[in-house]
């Protein structure tokens, strides 16, 4: 990452947060399109669109930026003093800024308003709680590639928000830029705003407790060589 | 892994084997939620979340504690005396109420019931054979990569899985702690309780099976040299 | 291979092959009995399953026996001198009686009969220049793979059966051991007893001319060095 | 890539062109078959299909020809000097040929009209930037790779072509080549006649944009040494 200057990490983190956004929102409303009746088509089809682009953008984008994409990744990075406070910050803005154009790039594509609050209702302590157990296993995921075989790292990121697209009953946003830029479509992928804060307070409590938890595991003092 | 020391282990094993259940349960209430009148649909979105989960998780856990999340796999190790006794008999615990804590925070997500005797019958001889194949070919997986190409390990496992839920009537437990976690939960991916013996004898059958089987194949002595 | 003995190469030579019967019938068979209103649900399924466990098999069994699991896969090996004709004899019949156990676990493990003539009509030239084509894709995928990257094999075979299943309007049985055993099974993966020789004759076909023509293609003369 | 002589890149690209053409255009008629009350499942299963061979064409012909398939990406490799004008030319004649030639072996197999004007209205400024985004993606995906790890380009483009299927509403084109060909089959791939001119002109433009910001973006003159 170190041979990027700044203006190209920022546009890595920027094309990267924003085809994210337009594979999440775009698959979504094709998904519901083709299949209006059968919901669980539809969310196969946004799980596999949604998997497999965030392979594909971490493999291009991972080398330059570190291919973040998300402020809960940020963050996490930040508490472990990998990723300066200066650019933590820029990078949190241009990732919400960029999932917003994601967003709008889809409703173009679709024909939709370009943003619109979303009406749909995702709430209350048992998706909170989906949340916290999402966002702690993405961080995991990153956490344990990393340390372990870096090379993973996009495939298992791709394959975990695959699994928890449906092991978890908010279908795992965990990922603060992504809920405010889902907040302003009103198809498939919504999330009303006002229910957007209670997401991404959970959100961020479950990379805390994940950078927390894999701080100790990962990096045991006895250890005295890599594997 | 001799860099991790047992408390590591344990906490390696108790979340992914915990994060197994809480996938195999979630992403079946999910999927019965979401296409109720199409099991097919149903079932192939329960395989590809808990397909995808499994290599993620012996990606972040394999180098710690060996990722077995799977008393018929501690087993087979013991017999190979890859892992010492006293060890394997904590593992065999952990790995039970880790799947139980699965299954109870899929029902929190979800809002169901904290544990429930599940009412899915599943039993018989085509059952039980399914289930000594199931787990024959889980370990059959496990020695055959380990033996020639150990990094494949985490993406095979996964794989198998996903194949064997469609090829065996039972769905492919093939997991003692899975089948206990499995019976407290009256979900799509649920067993009945007086069900459960049956299936967790047929699987340390098909463990052991493979254990001697491929101990002879795959460990020939005229052998001279690694592939 | 060679620190396998002929007793280790046949072994794994039958459980492959065997295994892939018993993934094809059984996961046909759950597949029409969960999705029987929509059969592109019910080939998804098969897809999905037959592709896996094809990645997983050849992981495991390739390095012993080569993991051919099919008489024209050894059949484009002997044209090549690669396979001695006595093995590759061995080779045959073994593949046939693995196929037809493991169709018969498949029928064991979902109750139906231990083997059955199926009543399934594949046949007419559209669906043997589809079986052409197949043989021809599954050959030139195993000879391009084994020359410029041959620790690709086991996932360029799983992926390219899983675009086959559905390229072709034969479903791509690309096996004679394969097409044999399915006209014993009455059920999804079936074909009619009758129809079998056209289809083993067109797959004997594309093996040989894919033998031929990338025989020509991957070895040039004036190559001086490997990729 | 120097190895072969033009004979052999000629029919390298000849014959991966066809497979692409005959999956594209074969699983749409398969998926529309069997699921003709569902799009969502046929176009989940013409995803898999092209994003598996795509990954498997790439592998085996990659070295060869460089697995171009596709004139947008041949003009990409032109306008950066790493192809010569003659060639390049060639190229283009030859995909064109080989796509059609592709389409028509998928007719033959589902005893479709060899060719056959489409009726499939594919038009409108929504969906031309559908394709501009499309070929930017696909271009994106083979520099971000070939430049940080080269052996990732094969699975990399079939998963995002997977994902591209989906978050786009023209379902991505992203390639003159196959937009000719499939204007010619009246089946579920096929787009007007009279609609392929804005499809191609708008997968040239994405070209030339992610040739130009790519080039900057990958190319850093601060750059001291590879990753």
């Amino acid at each position: 990452m170190d041979n990027f200057n700044t203006a190209r990490k920022l546009t890595a983190e920027f094309l990267g947060t924003a085809f994210l956004l337009a594979t999440v929102v775009g698959s979504g409303i094709m998904a519901e399109t083709l299949s209006p009746a059968n919901t669980g088509v539809a969310l196969l089809a946004n799980t596999i669109a949604t998997g497999a682009i965030l392979m594909v953008l971490i493999l291009i984008f991972g080398p330059i930026s570190g291919a973040h994409f998300n402020p809960a990744v940020t963050l996490a990075f930040l508490i472990r003093r990998e990723i300066n406070p200066g650019l933590a910050i820029i990078y949190f803005a241009v990732q919400i800024v960029a999932a917003l154009t994601g967003a709008m790039v889809a409703h173009i594509m679709f024909e939709a308003p370009l943003l619109e609050a979303s009406t749909h209702v995702r709430t209350g302590p048992a998706q909170w709680v989906a949340e916290i157990v999402a966002t702690f296993g993405l961080l995991a995921t990153i956490f344990g590639c990393v340390r372990f075989r870096v090379s993973a790292v996009p495939y298992a990121v791709g394959l975990y928000i695959s699994a928890a697209y449906w092991f978890t009953s908010s279908t795992s946003f965990a990922n603060p830029a992504v809920t405010i830029a889902r907040s302003f479509t009103d198809t498939f992928s919504g999330i009303r705003p006002e229910d957007m804060p209670g997401f991404i307070a959970a959100q961020l409590i479950g990379a805390v407790l994940a950078t927390i938890i894999f701080g100790w595991l990962l990096n045991p003092p006895e250890e005295t060589s890599g594997e």
